[in-house]
């Protein structure tokens, strides 16, 4: 049952840094819109966070996409 | 920037829920394969549960499905 993929917090973690590089948004904007903590940022986009629906949805909200944009993998 | 939108939790919740009874699947067997513990998963397919990525993983590796359709909206 078990596929082997890349780990989803890698995945969110580089579709975060994508999106927001393409809006030319500096990390620390973007961490406060979303009320995260920027160093808590630096960390989910590196794939070091294990965050939760609830940050996933700020994200996502600040970013104007939706989560399914922010979890999607390169060959979905 | 906000959207005003339904808690991502309940759409997940809602999701799983879906895709599990779709397939004829009981709770307890889907928290066995996704190695949760299956009153944690009631709560999950209730929207009570601020699950992490690597949970969303497992369940979305249980159902064979892509994460992105486990936290997609209604309108998406």
């Amino acid at each position: 049952m078990r596929r082997r993929n890349m780990d989803l917090r890698l995945v969110v973690g580089a579709n975060i840094r994508a999106l927001r590089e393409a809006r030319g948004v500096p990390q620390d904007e973007l961490a406060h819109v979303a009320e995260i903590h920027p160093t808590y940022l630096s960390g989910i986009e590196n794939g070091k966070r294990n965050i939760s629906l609830r940050v996933l949805e700020r994200l996502a909200a600040a970013l104007v996409v939706s989560e399914a944009e922010l979890v999607r993998r390169k060959n979905q």
